[in-house]
């Protein structure tokens, strides 16, 4: 028995925000104090680093469930699979339904239960949960079907990654300018085709690293409201990422037994384009070898970082033939990695 | 190979909320009309129905995460195990930390990267995640606990359930009265003792269902807010739990292969005394039995609904002693079964 992705589908929100929109905010710094830089610059100097020049944001009318719903449509219609026949759906989010202008993350029911709603799906045996793990939430979800599908309780899975970060950002804050929205989804199955997950690797890096992203006050200390937003320590994140992510990728790959030559492809969460280039020529450094050309696909310059939706959305466009000069072809072996708040670490080694 | 429970802690705050402490407010209808009974009335008929005398809140300085902390510390302890072997730490709640006197649920890192943490566990192997599946959370973190273990992807896991309602309640609203505050907390390991996880059973019902417990808005309509509150159509819970819960532990205890006569306890999560009771009834009615006495020990009375929280503390308190009258020997078969948001429905048969 293999256990592999049948299906995927994604949804890119609308609204398109180009760097230049952001000319206009406030920027400051952490301590309220004004940036001496013009905006131009800062949003250049932002672009040069991250290589964002613009990102996806919901329209009001929609919400975190929706796009995990219409992602997950397309997975179960591209798996072509019976949506009665799913045993589990599993959403990784991190702050559930924000309706647009407010400020409060809405969880009950979960995400999980209302993409089922959404799916008019019957079967109560379908059991929907939500899974909260950081960036890295999608792949942990995969590696969770994996493991229920392993122990004997679930055949089918669907598994989303879906997020709405434009509506938990701090506008006074220059990192506001990498977060995105969206969503992407797959079906996994037990199935008697070759190939499929052939090792995974999970950590959480907790005893310094807990609360390097995490809920904070607006930067501009003018304001007077107790409201918290997505915040995180840019710096540290590069470093503990740059130091840890190969070797979480290395142990994986070891794991596999698969060589690192026949690696065709790795979908590495887009956080930052600069410190996604630096992980992975560190991973090939591990093993003595140059990072080869075309191996990172990357969406990051149009789609931004839109947390758990990132790999499922990336590796649905290679698939769909969406993305230029990237296929993914049968018994091709890809890396699927992440890195993000928790701080969580996975990886997964696969046979496509 | 068995999965059994080898430890358990909880956390049981500190103030103490009485049905008196509700004299002053003022309730009112979802609608927004004034209710034609005096509070006094209106909390005597609340107690008839749901048993409820009182129950517990955090003090402000401590959030979800902080108590789940205590929990897990204590459950460590008691199943004797190093901190460092523990390879998941799972956490169901639903809301998060909400602090003191603010509106938003706090929840990156996840509530389980914030008991690491604190619980100052260095191993990066023991992954740190947060389950959202309304009241039966604790339930499906265990049903999960047992699944990583079964597939060989984990030995030893640290199961949390950890709640603050209070944090979250429109106090205009007679349901309000129901909710408290808790934390509760397993080991789970694989062992060679006897006994252990018999069987589980989980239903997730979305059709109609999946907006029975909602987030809304205060029943007092002359205050201008867009801040939300834990929500619910207590009847239809009522009706959906009373037709649902009983066949579902029925179908539990089928696949398990035990008698109903070898049934000892019956542990149910407790959010009204006269719907479990309704509930227990009528699963012994199904095998056309008379409900047995002192089979369903309740602690709603004093610790109120408590979500995630009550079933994993109800049964710490027996094993400690803590409840009159109620003891749960080696060898004796418990049924641990929950309902709440999603709607969600599982059951466990047990042996201990």
């Amino acid at each position: 028995m293999n256990i592999k992705i049948t299906g995927t589908g994604s949804y890119i929100p609308e609204t398109i925000e180009k760097n230049e929109d952001f000319y206009e905010h406030e920027f400051l710094n952490t301590d309220g104090s004004v940036i001496n830089s013009p905006n131009e610059v800062i949003v250049e100097k932002f672009k040069a680093i991250t290589g964002i020049n613009e990102r996806r944001y919901v329209t009001p009318d929609l919400n975190t469930s929706d796009i995990a719903f219409f992602a997950a449509e397309k997975a179960i219609e591209n798996a072509q699979i019976n949506k009665e026949d799913l045993d589990y759906i599993i959403v990784a989010h991190n702050y559930g339904d924000i309706k647009h202008n407010t400020e409060q993350s809405d969880t009950v029911p979960s995400i999980a239960s209302r993409v089922k709603h959404l799916l008019k799906i019957q079967n109560s045996k379908c059991v929907g949960y939500d899974l909260l793990f950081g960036c890295p939430g999608w792949i942990e979800g995969v590696i969770q079907a994996n493991a229920f599908i392993k122990s004997g309780i679930a055949k089918k899975c669907l598994v989303i990654g879906a997020e709405t970060l434009s509506r938990i950002i701090d506008k006074h804050d220059r990192d506001s300018m990498i977060y995105s929205d969206g969503a992407g989804a797959v079906v996994i199955e037990n199935t008697n085709e070759s190939g499929g997950i052939i090792a995974h690797e999970t950590a959480t890096f907790t005893l310094n690293e807990a609360h390097f992203i995490y809920f904070g006050e607006t930067n501009n200390h003018d304001i007077d409201e107790k409201r918290r937003y997505i915040k995180m320590y840019g710096r540290k994140i590069y470093e503990f990422a740059l130091n840890n992510v190969p070797l979480a990728m290395k142990s994986c790959l070891e794991k596999s037994g698969i060589d690192i030559k026949d690696v065709k492809k790795i979908l590495i969460h887009q956080a930052n384009e600069k410190m996604d280039e630096a992980i992975v020529k560190r991973f090939y450094k591990l093993h003595s070898l140059d990072m080869p050309e075309n191996i990172m696909p990357m969406t990051i310059g149009k789609l931004g970082n839109s947390s758990v939706a990132t790999i499922p959305t990336l590796y649905d466009m290679i698939l769909k033939g969406d993305m230029q000069n990237q296929k993914i072809s049968k018994g091709d072996i890809v890396i699927f990695a992440s890195v993000g708040a928790g701080m969580n670490i996975n990886a997964i080694v696969y046979k496509h």
